[in-house]
């Protein structure tokens, strides 16, 4: 018995957002202050350290789950099952569905209740739920859809990370040309092949980390309403990301029973370049090694970070032959690994 | 081996809001017209159908995150557990924390995050996230805590259900008397017990019923913001719940291998006290009996509809001898069962 990806499938939206379209942003400091440098220069120090160029915002008419609901439908279709069949729906996301130009989380009902509805699912016994876990939520999804397999609660599961962050961004922020909009989906199920699902960890750090990803007030204090956007202390991430996620990686790496020299790729959640580079090349200094030359296939420079829909996208692409320079074949011993809001790490090891 | 509750806690706010303090507001229909009674009559109407006489609401200065809190640490408390050997911490709500007077749901970190840091858990193997399941998200989150334990991912879960209806209520619309706060929380652990969780079950209805509780404008037409609020369709969730939730529970007892006379008590999500005891009396007629006396205890009267909370606040406080002429003794086969947003409905068959 094996745990399986047996189809994938991803919605990038089609609204591109060049960093040249933040130019005419008044960027300020945390504190409110000025920050003493063109807009021009702001833009490309910001290119240089996370290494993104554009990112993707969905239309005005759309909200999250209809894009989970894209993605979901060209995953059923890749996995080439009926959706009759699906035991549970998992729902990664973390600020639910909002309308364009206001500002409310809806999560009445939950957005895999809404993606049952736009999928027509009859069979009232494939449970639709939620799962709030910051962006290592696609991963934990696919965790949790394993849980229920081996413990006999499903066959098959429909895991979708869906993720709008266009609509919580502080146009006064630099932080903000980081995020992204996007979904990715995926079928996971009991197979009778080799490989699957080989091990996996998690782990929440909350005790000084619970704040560092948060939701703050406007960095602009000439605006007094209330409203509140995505904020993050990125020096503390940074340095809680090297300390601790290399570590995860090497218990997950362990505990699967595979050499570090069998890994083929590591798909990591992509929320700046630099950072994942150097988590990585730590993972491999851990086991001496050097890290290998396109161990680690990036997305970032042309979709940004879309939270939970970066992992299963990124996947998607690659199966797909839509990133250039990098395939995934069958057997294939692969990492899927992520960091976020929580703060939570986690991994899985994965034979194609 | 069996999986029990070893422990439960629950918080009940302090601030009392009588079915008076209602007399007041200026009550509209859905579609803005007047109601053509005075607000006594359509206040007493209200209590005669769901039995509410008085609700609770959270202090100003908390939001859910702290009651959820609050519960936890008495579930603790009294399980007599070291905080660090928790494996999950599962929180169900559905609004995330929302500020008092203030409209956007915080979900960044998960609120399991922030009773992970408020308990001061350090362990980083101790997992917290959210689920998001409608009322029935607390019941939802011991059925995932199961599936770890059995699957072996974990001994030992706090589950959580909380909420604070209180925060997303339209003053102007009749139903907002239904809506109130609250938290609880329970250790479900493998144990070396007999009994525990014997059964469950669990649907999802999104094909017609998605909606069916939803986030809706204010029935004022006066005013025009974007703003929204907790909203349903009375009729069609009580039509909808006689008709799915008995054969639900049917089918969950059947599961269970226990009969109908074994039942000492049923814990029901309370949301109207005449449809509860329409579902639980068609469930004992599905069975040839009539509804035994006692054997639903209520506290809709005193606590109104607490969502995720009601259920585990009910049990805690039977528990504890805090409701009338009810008991719940070691050895007792009892049933937990709820329906709500999704349109969700689940069971367990429990022993003591």
């Amino acid at each position: 018995m094996a745990i399986k990806i047996t189809g994938t499938g991803s919605y990038i939206p089609s609204k591109i957002e060049k960093n040249e379209d933040f130019y005419n942003h008044k960027f300020l400091n945390a504190d409110g202050s000025e920050i003493n440098s063109p807009n021009e220069v702001i833009v490309e120090k910001f290119k240089a350290i996370t290494g993104i160029e554009e990112r993707r915002y969905i239309k005005k008419e759309l909200v999250n789950s209809d894009i989970a609901f894209f993605a979901s439908q060209k995953a059923i279709e890749n996995a080439k099952i009926d959706k009759e069949s699906i035991d549970y729906i998992i729902v990664a996301h973390n600020y639910g569905d909002i309308k364009y130009n206001t500002q409310q989380s809806d999560t009445i009902p939950s957005i895999a209740s809404r993606v049952k509805h736009l999928l027509k699912i009859e069979n009232p016994k494939c449970v639709a739920y939620d799962i709030l876990f910051g962006c290592p939520g696609w991963i934990e999804g696919v965790i949790q859809a394993k849980a229920f397999i081996s413990s006999g609660l499903a066959k098959r599961c429909l895991v979708i990370g869906a993720e709008t962050l266009s609509r919580v961004i502080d146009p006064h922020d630099r932080d903000s040309m980081i995020y992204s909009d996007g979904a990715g989906a995926v079928i996971v199920e009991d197979t009778k092949e080799e490989g699957g699902i080989l091990a996996h960890e998690t782990a929440t750090f909350a005790l000084d980390e619970a704040h560092y990803i948060h939701f703050g007030e406007t960095y602009n204090p000439e605006i007094s309403d209330q409203r509140r956007y995505i904020k993050m202390y990125g020096r503390k991430i940074y340095e809680f990301a090297l300390t601790n996620v290399p570590k995860a990686l090497k218990m997950c790496l362990n505990k699967s029973g595979k050499d570090i020299s069998d890994i083929k790729k590591i798909l990591i959640h992509q929320a700046n370049e630099k950072m994942d580079e150097a988590i990585v090349q730590r993972f491999y200094r851990l086991h001496k090694m050097k890290m290998p030359k396109g161990i680690m296939p990036m997305s970032i420079n042309l979709l940004g970070n879309s939270s939970v829909a970066t992992v299963p996208t990124l996947y998607d692409m690659i199966l797909n032959g839509q990133l250039e320079g990098q395939e995934i074949n069958k057997g294939d011993v692969i990492m899927f690994a992520s960091v976020g809001a929580g703060m939570n790490i986690n991994a899985i090891m994965y034979q194609v």
